[in-house]
């Protein structure tokens, strides 16, 4: 879209903010609902197999031949006819002559065969090396074995045409061997959201400090949630350079961090005004009340507060969450939810969703003071969070409380 | 290490089980106990910030200074001294003169400020702009704000020298806004293992496939247990290659993949007694019964069978538990644990740890039919896994279970 076509009405239908503060805000509800809109991006493209790991494929995949192809020997050991077996015991051996495993059995005879290699014509069954003593030039078998025995049959384990692995779940390791094991090395996979981060630094010493801070934190958490990243961008901006980054083609989202307040510089919305539409801007959240979304065209934007702790928490709760919809993650929070007990009494305001840090102490999870002092450093103090919905003033100690953990690791059964 | 040397007592100490079978295996417990001999690699490196995500800390992250390093505006408003605003209301506003924040607070004056700036001197409050009237040369301050609202004093929220970031947990992505925050761009954490896979083919078609299907698998599992892939090879090898690839320096930890078994090519064992030593050979485990591990010098050695589920079993329960002691991550299964139902009859044999594929229905846990067949393909068909001990023939309907889950997404708190 051209700059110069920017209607003086775009600019007019947000609210300034600025040096007047906010006249109300959007409960979280409201603004997950206008997040929850965006879906998965269904475009498919062509990668190696071994990149694969976490992705979603484009299509179920069906098994393109049997698997085993033809009847082979399940484990290593003597292929046999089962019903020449019948009898045998340790003090009743029954001797079977060694032929090679390339010509069909003779009568009461045996081949010696590894797992994975076909049967011997004749052969319906495999004798394990301990159910058997090995001579020069012969065998004796001491337990009997059943027709099938050993023996991994055409198609016992897949069948041609077979939906093997769903297009539901992302892929795992094991899919990765089982796709290989077909001789497929490239797969068609859904693409990951492209995300553009604008770090939009102002004179004001927190937000220049926001460029050194929170670049570095948002990446990794944008490649966590299943997205590549498509620019970066950090600077001191004008209004219309940050519009005009905002416009530019190529990304599924865009995200603003910096100059989203109150402060005469916080002209973030109004470059987003001037792009395209400010659809929220303030939300009954704390920390990230000043966080704002809107769209140019078909491209959501994100604007994400400069303080660091507000930047972390609008982003798992906000922009975290609309680009886990674009890569099929799902809105969930990506962090562990344990049950826990309040251990203290948790303070909130009636009408915020509060995101509060803890610490837990056994069962028990200990709020970490107040963060209302952009207290970046309590979050390394803590263990994970509570979030307290706005209906709530708080929790009296002992109440059932979901801890989201910030640590991927289970002491149960860890997980990054 | 010179091949030369290698005493034929050594080849001797090992039991060939090559067309003979095990004469026993060595219970899970044991093996665990084996790997847990491994502990942490404690060698620090240094490491861009932007890529410790997931890493630990060569030491406990001590705070270079303090935050703030002097009082600043919390939030964005008009500073002010606070014992001037008593009494305001909003049928009450009491009017305070602007004055630039550079110089001493006027008496009855108040100061532009954006959140982060340093204080003007006198100033000991924030009025926010929702609680003032902004005119053109003075504001009305229609609330009355205490000492210290809106103000974040020296040292309020890190105190030089405090510790910060245990060395304790993985580096979080909030850390490295942190230590960012101080300037830092370069920090010493521990170096991850070094990991050398060996996927050694033989004339076996099982095997050949391993060649195909083990190693896509195994360098994304050793990824995500925390190490680095120090060298790939693959292919089919004589005995003495692969004593020399085992012994070559420059790994934590060597994995051999294939030739486990007990069929004639199955040498990978005796190659590790030529080169080292084997300690267990033979586990009571299904699948992966054929694992076995030794060592040369100092460096663990890994033998996991080819077949390519027994492979999968035998990483995650035994390489990648030796991996993941040695990456910090400690010996758990790195799959989320859920508590389950059985939800039919579950049957293994007594003196063997059963790995039994489930499918998960509600609370229930349905078992995936045998994969005695080495049907590598039902472990796509499952949502994950439970480990019968040893000392159960199986579970009754209605047994309550642990689950480990494949799949790194939680509907309740996803992850990856």
């Amino acid at each position: 879209m051209k700059l110069t076509v920017i209607s003086e009405r775009r600019r007019q239908a947000f609210r300034d903010v600025r040096e007047r503060g906010f006249a109300d805000r959007t409960s979280i509800d409201e603004v997950f609902a206008w997040i929850d809109r965006y879906a998965r991006i269904t475009e498919p493209e062509r990668i190696a197999i071994e990149e694969s790991v976490g992705r979603f494929l484009a299509e179920p995949f069906i098994a393109p031949s049997n698997v085993p192809r033809i009847d082979r020997a399940e484990s290593d050991g003597f292929a046999v006819r089962s019903c020449e077996t019948i009898g045998a015991a340790s003090y009743n051996p029954i001797p079977f002559s060694l032929q090679s495993p390339r010509n069909a059995l003779r009568p009461f005879s045996a081949a010696l065969v590894m797992a994975g290699v076909p049967l011997p014509l004749g052969a319906d069954a495999v004798v394990p090396f301990d159910l058997s003593h090995a001579e020069e030039k012969f065998i004796q078998v001491i337990l009997p074995v059943a027709q099938g025995d050993g023996v991994n049959r055409t198609g016992q384990n897949v069948r041609q045409e077979d939906v093997l692995i769903p297009s539901s779940r992302p892929l795992r390791t094991s899919d990765i061997g089982l796709i290989s094991g077909f001789g497929i090395n490239e797969i068609s996979v859904l693409r990951r959201p492209r995300v553009r981060i604008i770090v939009a630094g102002s004179k004001s010493s927190v937000d220049r400090r926001a460029v050194d801070v929170n670049g570095p934190m948002l990446v990794p958490k944008i490649l966590r949630d299943g997205a590549t990243i498509e620019g970066f961008r950090f600077g001191i901006e004008s209004v219309d350079a940050l519009a005009e980054w905002v416009s530019r083609p190529g990304a599924d989202v865009v995200i603003i961090c910096g100059r989203t307040g109150t402060g005469p510089d916080d002209d973030a919305p109004l470059a987003l005004a001037t792009a395209g539409e400010v659809s929220i801007h303030g939300i009954a959240v704390h920390p990230g009340s000043s966080t704002g979304m809107g769209f140019v065209g078909e491209v959501p934007v994100l604007l994400l507060p400069g303080s660091p702790l507000e930047c972390l928490c609008a982003y798992d709760l906000f922009a975290g969450r609309l680009i886990r919809n674009l890569s099929g993650r799902g809105p969930a929070l990506p962090y562990r939810a344990i049950h826990a007990k309040a251990g203290r009494k948790f303070i909130s305001s009636a009408g915020t969703t509060e995101l509060c840090p803890v610490r837990l102490k056994g069962e028990e999870a200990i709020p970490l003071g107040s963060v209302s002092g952009g207290d970046f450093a309590s979050i390394a103090r803590a263990d994970g969070f509570v979030l307290i919905p706005e209906t709530m003033e708080g929790y009296p100690p002992g109440t059932p409380i979901t801890v989201y953990h910030y640590d991927g690791f289970n002491e149960a059964g860890g997980l990054l």
